[in-house]
């Protein structure tokens, strides 16, 4: 069993509407020092495979299936043995 | 300068409905082995500040009071030097 974690974030060419909202609301906010906000997701999920190849293989197919949209979106994956 | 990253993540006890349609469109597309999926957010940032202390004193100030629902959420922040 793996815990899988995998980062879906914007292309650095796209824009990000949401990390520019937070940034504005941040300067509102006075906090001048904060800047070039962009925002990604952060997708935990636990793996049933039997070794960390099969794991990983697992995590990438569902990625470019499901998980990330490959025209706008880099991913990237960490996995972690549990130990049961 | 230095680069923050915050993870953004609802905490345990709390439902996670985005998580919950994942792991059900996962298993619609044959991924059993994946499950468990909890959704967060990644928050990356660039803080102008003169030391390391005065950037995460910034950055934990601006999760406190706007990226972060503390009822809800528990916030971890990461900090990376940038060479300028």
């Amino acid at each position: 069993m793996f815990k899988a974690i995998v980062t879906v974030k914007l292309r650095p060419s796209i824009l990000d509407p949401e990390g520019k909202a937070i940034e504005h609301a941040l300067q509102s906010l006075d906090f001048q020092q904060l800047s070039d906000v962009r925002v990604g997701k952060e997708i935990e999920l636990t793996v049933d495979a039997a070794d960390r190849d099969a794991a990983e293989q697992a995590v990438d197919d569902a990625c470019r299936k499901l998980l990330a949209n490959p025209v706008m979106e880099d991913y990237t994956i960490e996995l972690q043995e549990l130990t049961s």
